[in-house]
């Protein structure tokens, strides 16, 4: 039977106080998270946690151990991995899509086991074979075999003590030596030793390292990549000339072994030379394979559009998590009540509440759905250009807007989520600080999310970059379809509010006012920018700053506004789908209002400045909508949270378990925290001098 | 020498890269210290650092200790400030307000450095002797010593399992039994178990506790105060019928034992009732000793406004060490410049970047003024209800309006503190993210700050509640003046946004403008409160449901509003006292306008819906007038960080040191990091098998 026709393992949920909200849904839970998740997904993913449960060794822990056994944790996980083989052979011969897919999928799962642990493989087996496959050649197929098959740890040194965003500026050097046909690969100082590399810090032994090539006759050719023997594979014992180190604690992910390491006139073969762009023969000239050697770095450099995707994957499931364990813990919550005797109500039931957690669920929702299908055409389009003869051609067509796209909603995904998590921290009280919550583990190891793989401020930039070209070009180049809006720009920012809001039929709890709020907002934005940067312009400023300073309220918005629009445009089409049953569109239909008026509320300010609307009606109209929608979400609530959570025991958290037995759960986990009930070993040291006396 | 004549001895800055920048300023970073922070706490302060520094107990770590030596090592470090003798004991014969305010600079200090061991001592000699003098009589007297001379290790049992922020539905009862003259106290089920009680998981021995008092009449009491043994204080072993635990490992501060206890018919001495408000007879009749005995427990409990205090006193401190360590980041690292091989500039000079950090420095500035004022009132008001035989009358005139100003600013810096750390931490980049960047301690450590004491989004809820009674009422009776703008409130709702500029002669950037703006906002904001609650009761909507429907988009923004308002009023007055030097006012007033413009700008959204402006230019003028500002701040921002730094081991950052050291710092720190170069202990185990073969 192939993959898709078997039927969803979806496991039932254990009865209890969840019930009293699961029942006045008016859906099956199951079949919503059919919709809100792919089944394929879905399958996926419950097959790898059904296996990993039965680990030992990916047990949920009770307290936070040491960095350096969560570093032994890790690395005995990412072996252990291997040896499950949870990635199917019959996968390899299937096409690259769904063979991409199963791989994401399972990472997806792993990372909402052990986050560590998935990024270190995601490191030092996707990244690096991907990035040895963009740059290398046949000559490396051995190195890429090994990482492939988990007989080296690898890792990518990229980013130095001093340079992260502005690779460019890295100064590590490799220069030829024609006498012995080796690169010295040389650390001027320490701001230029590679930095916070994944993998580099206890274990790896082979790095893909970006330096300077600079040849004999003095000529420097920019960025190349080399492999790098760091350790002895076989006792991971450095190489001498190596100074290697672990950069030490992290807010988070500490079991991920990230290093430093300088170079001190180390010496590489020639071979180890990433030569697909270009090459130093043995007598030490330089040769480029295609003409603009600085394309090619690109599209290297754009293959990191996979680990940007994988970052929004296991983002938008940190989301999940994190506004499940609101809801759960807010249905179960009760406090205060209208009668001064009377029964108490749960926190739930209050619109202020809601307010605040709402938004997240609804974004969870939303977001997931822009998430898979921007992974889905960014893989489409891949597959495409391999089977093309002309691919690298093809790629480029759309690898700008795909970039843009990625730009843009690597930055909501992840700051979503960051905003989700703290939200749910405080919206679950004091009981929202226990370590068992697993609110701060979230919060810890979700955060660099907002800065690796390109800063979410930086990277933004190349959205709005993108859009601003679209603003400015004769036409419209936009494949995906995300920019079209642009050539209407003349009717968009001709009309207001009370005309959307006619054309609407005077409702403004649609998609269609909704979708023409957001391209009135955007066409704005991208006026206003660019008027912004042509004043500068006249004025003589340079470029570089006139682009730094048309920031703030401006390309910064746009490139939010750009991927708001995106993920609600993403929604809405899943949910005209065929497959959507006719009982499910009320709970999505609200869910979609939830997440776009509480996004167009935070742009309201632009929206008035812009002329967009006078006087109180707007603003009344979206947060009427918004309070509305939320009020209407309430019943439903838990039942889209159950659509999507993971298992309990992924999910992990003591105030929101399914079974809804909030109170037992965290009894037992405090009555049973390990010396929970003993003396303290230490307690003679305490005891005041006077008590002493009185032994 | 009176301790005001001695000289600040605010220690000189070692020489090194901020130099740059602390060069571009027109004024002397140590006398903007004393006006930003008052001589007096800063005297006190540095003596508690230079006391601490020399102690190996109180040596910064440079990693994370399992938790129970966390626990090990707070209680040590509470033991040892009692040896230390930080609080001289001359201050016990000045008045109450010198000797509180000292004592609360000491526990600043304390907390700067040691966050856990600070809350370990407030709550247990702190707040305990306090609650115990505001509900106790004579016959306590023997426990309080005891408590304040740390003799014995209390702890305050009020929150339980189920219930937080409603107290008075907790259900722990205190039955008296005649017979034998002694009160039974009884825990139904874990729900009503005390729970998240400082000091009572591993070491208190007698909680001040909270319990439904029953007479053998059968008649409920309500809830009352009781001295309830829990531990043998000479051997920290429990008392029989007492079920006591440690509640487990929290996100931060693991160095305070939180616990939670279960009374199983647990027997206490009549005598330890809490008697001021009421008693029971021996014979077991309860005699209330006030008419109102809710009364005086509201005034128990706003006693806990010291603790509020002192939560925000801490939390402007930590919201000044995030953005002090933002803004000497940001001047060290530099990225990107604008020429294509050029040197790279400094991240601070980028407009978006500065517009991200600054607000969070002016905030820094301007909270401390407002926390420092808002105390000084609250001293001033208890001293004066001390001194004058009618206190307790006198105290209650002012409470109302003490408390309403608590119960708004509490949220207002403990959220702005969250903030702070969490852009900081972002600003800062992956450097940002290493435990010795302290950004991550902050973060963990603050963040139940956000909830304890009173949930910031239900205190506020005291504040906006506060102000619609004074909107409501025939008179408005504000005797510290902060709600007296609302006797103008037709002239005020009769401006606008053209009006205003005009009366402030066509300049936004001014103290005048930004205080009408605030007014009318406030102003709108009660009067459309006050007219939906009016609404939903010609509705006949119950009260109840009223009041929760009125918060979002009003009551909750109304109460952030007048935080604001407040804290403005104290900068600025601040700013206008004799002692300050002419070459100060240029900047102070730069900060001012900073956070005035950024918070006005978050409710720009507000001022359109309310009609306060019509089209652009009103956006336009906070938002050009806010980056304009932070254009200006520029050249100032490291010497105002270096005015509100703690000496650096306090900071404790290693990408914010004050010798600017950036990299240097931090290879230090990377290189000396336990086993930083070592090969793992478990390095077999994770060699891959095909390697080992090999070996």
């Amino acid at each position: 039977m192939p993959e898709e026709d078997k039927p969803c393992p979806i496991p039932d949920l254990p009865r209890g106080p969840l019930c009293e909200y699961r029942q006045r849904a008016k859906f099956s839970w199951k079949a919503l998270k059919q919709v809100l998740e792919d089944p394929n997904v879905i399958r996926i993913r419950y097959d790898v946690w059904q296996k990993l449960e039965r680990e030992p060794l990916f047990a949920p822990l009770t307290s936070t151990l040491p960095v350096d056994q969560q570093k032994e944790r890790a690395a005995k996980q990412v072996k252990r991995i291997a040896e499950l083989k949870l990635d199917p052979q019959e996968i390899y011969s299937m096409d690259y899509k769904y063979r991409v897919r199963y791989l994401m999928s399972i990472n997806e799962a792993l990372h909402a086991v052990c986050p560590s642990m998935s990024v270190k493989i995601a490191l030092g087996v996707g990244l690096f074979t991907n990035a040895l496959l963009a740059m290398g050649s046949e000559r490396h197929s051995a190195i890429y075999n090994a990482a492939w098959n988990r007989e080296i740890i690898t890792c990518l040194a990229i980013t130095e003590v001093s340079h992260g965003s502005n690779t460019k500026r890295c100064r590590t050097t490799a220069t030829y030596d024609p006498k012995t046909q080796e690169f010295i690969i040389n650390t001027p100082d320490f701001e230029a030793a590679k930095c916070w590399v994944g993998n580099l810090g206890k274990t790896g032994s082979m790095a893909l390292l970006f330096a300077i090539l600079h040849t004999s006759d003095g000529q420097n050719h920019g960025l190349q990549g080399f492999l790098v023997p760091i350790r002895d594979p076989t006792t991971l014992q450095p190489y001498p000339g190596v100074i290697v180190g672990d950069i030490g604690e992290k807010i988070g992910l500490n079991g991920i072994d990230n290093g430093f390491v300088m170079f001190n006139n180390y010496r590489i073969p020639r071979e180890n030379m990433l030569n697909r762009a270009g090459d130093v023969t043995p007598e030490g000239t330089y040769e480029s394979t295609f003409t603009e050697p600085g394309k090619i770095l690109g599209a290297v450099l754009e293959s990191f559009s996979a680990g940007r995707l994988g970052i929004m994957q296991e983002s938008s499931n940190t989301l999940s998590h994190a506004a499940v364990i609101a809801v759960r813990y807010a249905a179960l919550r009760k406090q205060f009540g209208p009668e001064k005797d009377g029964p108490e109500q749960s926190i739930m039931e209050y619109q202020l509440h809601q307010w605040r957690i709402f938004p997240y669920l609804a974004a969870a929702c939303v977001l997931k759905a822009s998430v898979f299908s921007l992974t889905d055409i960014y893989l489409a389009t891949v597959q495409k250009s391999q089977k093309d003869s002309n691919g690298f051609e093809l790629l480029s067509q759309i690898v700008s807007e795909l970039h843009a796209l990625v730009s843009s909603s690597k930055p909501l995904v992840t700051w979503t989520a960051r905003d989700a998590i703290q939200e749910s921290r405080e919206a679950c009280g004091g009981h929202g600080y226990l370590r068992a919550a697993n609110l701060g583990e979230l919060r810890n190891n979700h955060d660099p999310s907002c800065t690796y793989e390109g800063d979410n401020n930086v990277l933004g930039q190349q959205a709005s970059n993108w859009l601003l070209r679209q603003w400015k070009a004769a036409k419209v180049e936009s494949p995906v379809g995300t920019a079209n809006f642009i050539e209407r720009r003349e009717a968009i920012l001709g009309s207001n509010f009370d005309a959307i809001v006619r054309a609407s039929g005077g409702v403004v709890e649609s998609a269609e006012f909704i979708t023409n709020c957001y391209e009135w907002l955007m066409c704005w934005l991208l006026r206003s920018t660019a008027e912004q940067l042509q004043h500068a312009d006249k004025d003589g400023t340079d470029r570089f700053k006139a682009r730094n300073d048309s920031q703030v309220y401006r390309a910064r918005d746009l490139s939010r506004a750009y991927s708001e629009y995106y993920a609600l445009e993403c929604f809405r089409k899943r949910c005209l789908r065929e497959d959507v049953a006719e009982n499910l569109k009320p709970v999505l239909s609200n869910v979609y209002l939830i997440y776009g008026m509480w996004c167009i509320d935070r742009h309201l300010a632009t929206f008035y400045a812009g002329g967009f609307a006078v006087g109180p009606r707007f603003a009344d109209a979206i947060r009427s909508a918004l309070l509305g929608a939320c009020g209407q979400l309430k019943d439903s609530a838990v039942a889209v949270a159950d659509a999507i959570a993971p298992p309990d025991w992924v999910l992990n958290s003591v105030i929101a378990k399914s079974d809804g037995r909030l109170y037992e759960n965290i009894q037992n986990v405090m009555m049973t925290n390990p010396g929970a009930m003993e003396r303290a070993s230490w307690w003679k040291d305490i005891v005041p001098s006077k008590m002493k006396a009185k032994l």
